[in-house]
This record gives C-alpha cells, structure tokens and sequence, in this order.
C-alpha cells in the first residue's frame, strides 16, 4: 500500500466529529486569542477592547465573603442553588419592579446555562428563535448547541440598533417560531429598550403565543436618565417571559459565574429543573459570593456608572473623531458597534495584532461579523468593550487611529 | 364563553414545553428530595445514602488557597480553564500512568459539563452512545439535552457488574453508533474494570472506529489491592479515547463544579473548545481550589481510603445479614447497588421519608431504575452511597432492616 493511501485509511479510521460539533461558531470575542498570545510573546502589550472584561473591583462584601467563609465540607447545594440566595435575589429584583419569588429563580453557572436550560426546554431541533441582529455572538453557539435555529431580524446602526419593526418579526413567524429573544440593553449595541417596545414586544408575543426571553444582565447600566423597563414587569406576560439574569457585569464578577433564570411560568421552570439535576449543582463558592455581592451599597453602583458614561463619552467622541468611523452612542451597558472605513474588519483586527503596534502597544476588538446570524453582514463593524480606564481607552483609540491611516487593505 | 372553554383557551395561549423538556429525566437521585424537605419539616432526621456527598473534609489546601486568595477582580479565566491548573493536572495524570499535556485538557464546569462537551462534539441527534447498564443516571439526562440516543448493554448483579461480553456491545452497533460510555469505577456499581476488560473495550472500538469515553472521577477510590487501568493507558487508542474527570469525588469537593475533558485526539479537542468558548470560562474561585488540591497530601488519599473501604465492608455485610437483600461488593467508588425484597423500590424509598422511622430518623435511599435506561428495570435494586461514617452508616442500615419488615407493600 502506497503512503497516500495508508493516510486516507488512518484518517478513515478515526471516529468522526458531529456535525453539530463541525457547526458551532468560534467567539468572535475569543477566536483571535491565538493571535493575541503571539502578539504577547513578541513582547506586545495588548489593550483588551475585545471581551466585556470590566478593570472595576469586585465589590469587597463579596471577595471578604469568601475569604472569611468557614466551609469544612465543599459540597453540592441545591440544584435549583442556595434558598438563602434565591430568596435575596427575590428581594433584589422586587426593589427593581421585577415581582418574583425565590421559587420562579434557578441558580446558574453563569447567564450562559441560564440561556441553555432556556432552550433545551423551550425548543427542539429545528424550532426557530427569532432575535434582532447584531446579538451577543454566543446566542449562536447556545442554539447550534440546543439544535435551534436563530432566524435574525435587522436593527441598523442608523437608529442606534433600535428595535426592528413588530412588523419585521411578525413577517418571520413560523410554526416552528417558539421565542424572540433580546439583550436589555444590548450586547454588542448598548441600545437600551424603551417602554413602549417593551409593550410592543409583549403584545406580539402574547398574539402569537410565544416565549420571550429577555437576557438583562446589564439591567444597572442604564445612562442619561434613561430607565431599564424588565421583561418581567410586563403585566399578563407571566407564562411568556423568560429573564436571563447575571452577576458578572453587575459586580464585576465574571469569574463567578453566577447567573440565573426566572419565570413565573411553573410548567416550564419544573422543565428547567431537570436540566440542572443534570448537572447537579451551581458553584458553591461563587454563590456565597454572589450572595454576599447583594449587599452591594449603592454608592458602588453611582461610582460605577458614573465611570462608564465617561468613559462612553470619551470613546464615543473620539471614535468619532476618526475619518471615516461611524458609532451608536450606546445608552446602557459597556459596548458600542464601530463601523470602521475597511473592508474586513476580521483582517484588521488580526492584522491589529500581528502587524502594528504604537510603541509596543497595540488594540484587540471583536469583529462584529460574528455577532451577525446573517452571513457576510456587519463585515466592516467591530464591538468595543469600554471596560478600561480612561487612559487606557484613550491610548487604544489612538491606537486605532493611527492603525487605520495605514491599515493596507 | 362558559367557564370550561375559557380555561381551554387560556391553556391553549400558552406556549409550549419542548419535547426534549418533557422527556428529560428526573434524576433519581434527586427526584424524592419534595418527600425528604416534607419529612424534615415534620420533625425527622434523615440519613443521606441517597446521593454520593461525602462526609469527608474537603483537604486544608485546597480550603487554605481559597481564604488566602488575593484576587480583587474576579475575572473570566481563559475558557479552556487555567494553563497553570493544565499543566498541574497533566503532571498529575503522568503519576496516573497517563501520559497527557496541557493542550489535552479543558477543564469544565463540573464531569457534568465535559460529558455536555463530548456528546455535542461527537455525536447529532439520533447518533447512539452505548452503555453498560445500570450506569450514572445522569448520563440518560445529558444524552436527552444533547439528543442523542442512549443504547444499554445489560450487566449483572450476578457477576458483580462485570463487563458485559463484547458480543452483547456488537450486536448494538449500528452506522449511528458513535461511542461506548463507560464508568469506571462504577457509578453505581463500584465494580472496577480489569486489565483485561479495557483492553477488550479498546480493540472493539479501534475495530469499530468509535470514540470510547471513560468517565474516571473515583479513579482513587480501587480497593483490595486492585489498580485502576486508564482508558488514556491504552496504545493506539489517541484518536479514540476521551476521558472525564472531576475532582468532586477525590478532594471531597463536590460544590466546586471542576471537571475536565481530556483526549488526545485534536479534532475533537479543538471542537470542544467551541463549546468551552461560547460559555466563556470555568468557575475562578474553584479553579483556584482545584489546583490548589493537587498538592493535596498522599495520607489524604490513604486515609480516605482506608475509612471507604472500612464504611464498604460494614454496609455490605450489614446488608447481606437482611433477609432477602442481595448486593454486589463494590470494588471501587463509594456506591453499592442493592436488591431489596420489595417490588418497587421507588415506593420503598418515599415510604421511608413519608411513613416511616425509627426514633425520629429516617433513611433516604435512590431507586436503582433510574440508573437503567431499558423500561421496568432495576425496580427491586436501590443505590446506596457510602459517604457516612460508621455509627450513621450502621444506624441507616437498620433503618433499613426494621422498615423491610414492616413495610407494607
């Protein structure tokens, strides 16, 4: 037998990847890492504008919870977490208009399981979930996960990604339609949702009997007066809304991973469940923290946002400032989409790390393509954290500037 | 509208359950807990034979390196898990007769999550996954999350659990067959695969071009003399093999939720990975302990083993002195399944929390069906964790010996 075709033999003999595994979308957020560390290891510093990685200090009740916690036996809690902790959260989320109890609460591991229980309990292979575009880039790999389909309606850079038309979405009704999903406010889009399309939004999918699914993570990144208006706030939605909850931006406490999922709806949260008896249960530790985080004084949260609007105005006027660089001033969260004078914005962004640097410095973004479902769309967009301080995001936006006058594509 | 027809309406205006929810196991495990919360409130002690939470302290450095933490952002960490921590674990592996790298590991949230991991990775829905039965019952859950097909292959109380005869595995195999999943030492058996048998394993899968995934977190737990054999051990099986781990068991440290996948195979590693991405990281602050735990002492381990095998040979005998209770001596893990003189041990076991005790204590036990995946088996066998010590286990046993006699049905 020749080599050649020993090697198609042996590579005939290896047990194959599934498609669905063959499916699954690298992160925009992460898939250039790779990039980054060989940038690191040529001696590079790297400004972080790719990942919603906040430089603000976890608040001291809850690292002081864990340090001073007294556990012999690190064991399982519940399934659904802590009753001490949901029953705070319960409490939380009362005090922001949101009337739940600790029962409609089930613990996760970050708002990404929250998100998978959702859909593994609302959806079966080829159910279709409708979401405005551009959407947190990691909606798509829950889906491909769950075997969902995520059918996008288009928001536009124009309006500052306000939300679509009900019309849009109710053009995409199918019978395999069994939820819209949203990000309030929105990650990549820091678009803040405004009570009357809350009101819309509830109103379509109680006509067509559909979950919605609210991910709300950014609830307190809120700007300029602005409020957020909940999901679950929403009256006679009880057995529609889903809210996909966090505690990793709130207190900047990403490495917890520490979520939740909350409905009123009881036959679906029974579903949801069984899913995490799976698993068994959430951390322990993060939880202790994460409870512990509640009692967060307010000051905290002034100081917080009052340092991310700064830092929006500061991003926002100086992107702007670029020839060529189009923005949405963002009115919550920590993100804003850039549309830059290139063509790929994924090659720049590489070429970002590979290629340029401002004495040794140089800038990561997201290429904003992946959090697009439809294809070849936001090809010339990036997301950028604004999760440095002020300095920091000065020096990477000039470093963005710069890049851009002699980016070669 | 009369009464009736409004309900039906309003029924009919709520969206709907998955499929996939509604056939979602319930874990047997955790199942009765309603009953066992009901018998708390009514005043009644009950032991825990039920799930496998060890009484066993979790070891001082992993607890140590924990208070001492001086992490004031609690940030993501990479997705793939800590290199440092890879690294350990690799070195720990190496001592293991395992010969494995960093790159060949992503730690997970949890076995739970690397068995979420591996299934997306290798199989769609449909693809069928054998297993010896009576097997860890959360893998029936995982297998309906991910869709795919669980196909059992009967072992026997007769001989211990020992592996069925490689012609039973043969006759399932189809063109949608993708992996044979083993636990080893046995969740719920403790029986320990021989030598002999895991070399059996690995040439039917090189034969059949299937993945082989051994889920290996009591690897420690081997007693009588008897060592644990690698599926990782075994030559040419690289592209194969897939193991996980959890440290859940080993340190005592089941509320942490660290796992890990492990393979040599790149492919699949780098299709894992996906999966590992798009829920961005592991916990930290177990990160922190797990690694810790790698410096974990060797008298630790022989201790604990000591006392495991102690509580094995009290239970066993205990139970074996019950009329018409048969049990196969577990050889490893900390699980023995038990046939009871009772028709339906699902009965017996919310009977136990309900109806009956013995000075106010009570004993709960998991029914043993759900660990099978074939319809009305395993109805008369229970699960039994050894996880207390010896007065707790002596007075659950004779519990359970005055409850067989009087027990109704």
């Amino acid at each position: 037998m020749c080599i050649d075709t020993f090697a198609k033999t042996i590579k005939h003999t290896m047990p194959t990847i599934s498609q669905k595994g063959l499916a699954m979308p690298q992160s925009p957020i992460r898939k250039l890492m790779p990039y980054a560390d060989a940038a690191r290891k040529n001696g590079k510093h790297i400004f972080h504008l790719n990942i919603g990685q906040p430089d603000i200090k976890t608040p001291n009740v809850a690292l002081e919870a864990i340090k001073n916690n007294s556990i012999e036996i690190l064991s399982y809690s519940a399934s659904e977490g802590f009753e001490s902790y949901r029953n705070k959260l319960a409490d939380y989320y009362k005090t922001n208009n949101i009337n739940v109890s600790a029962e409609d609460i089930i613990i996760s591991t970050g708002g990404s399981e929250a998100l998978l229980f959702t859909m593994g309990s609302i959806a079966d292979a080829g159910d279709e979930v409708i979401i405005p575009e551009p959407f947190y880039a990691n909606y798509n790999g829950f889906a491909t996960a769950s075997g969902v389909t995520v059918v996008p309606v288009k928001s536009s850079i124009d309006n500052g990604f306000a939300l679509p038309p009900i019309a849009e979405f109710e053009k995409l009704i199918t019978p395999k339609t069994k939820a819209i999903l949203i990000c309030n406010p929105g990650n990549p889009t820091g678009y803040l949702y405004t009570k009357e399309e809350i009101e819309q939004l509830a109103a379509m999918v109680k006509k067509h009997n559909l979950f919605i699914v609210a991910d709300e993570v950014y609830r307190e990144f809120a700007y300029d007066g602005n409020t957020h208006h909940s999901i679950m706030s929403e009256p006679g939605l009880e057995d529609h809304a889903i809210m996909i909850d966090s505690v990793s931006k709130r207190y900047s406490m990403c490495g917890a991973r520490i979520g939740c999922m909350v409905s009123k709806n009881k036959e679906l949260m029974s579903t949801a469940l069984k899913f995490a008896q799976a698993r068994l249960s959430p951390p322990t530790f993060a939880q202790v923290a994460a409870e512990a985080a509640l009692e967060t004084p307010k000051s905290y949260f002034d100081d917080v946002i009052e340092e991310y609007v700064h830092r929006r105005n500061l991003l926002v006027n100086a992107l702007e400032d670029i020839n060529g660089v189009k923005v949405a001033k963002p009115k919550g969260a920590f993100y804003c989409i850039a549309e830059l004078p290139v063509k790929d914005a994924e090659d720049f962004a590489k070429w970002l790390l590979s290629d340029f640097d401002v004495d040794g410095q140089t800038v990561m973004v997201a290429p904003a393509s992946g959090f697009y479902s439809t294809p070849n769309t936001g090809l010339n967009q990036v997301r950028i954290a604004y999760v440095l301080n002020e300095d920091n995001l000065l020096k990477s936006v000039n470093i963005l500037k710069k890049a851009l006058e002699v980016y070669p594509n």
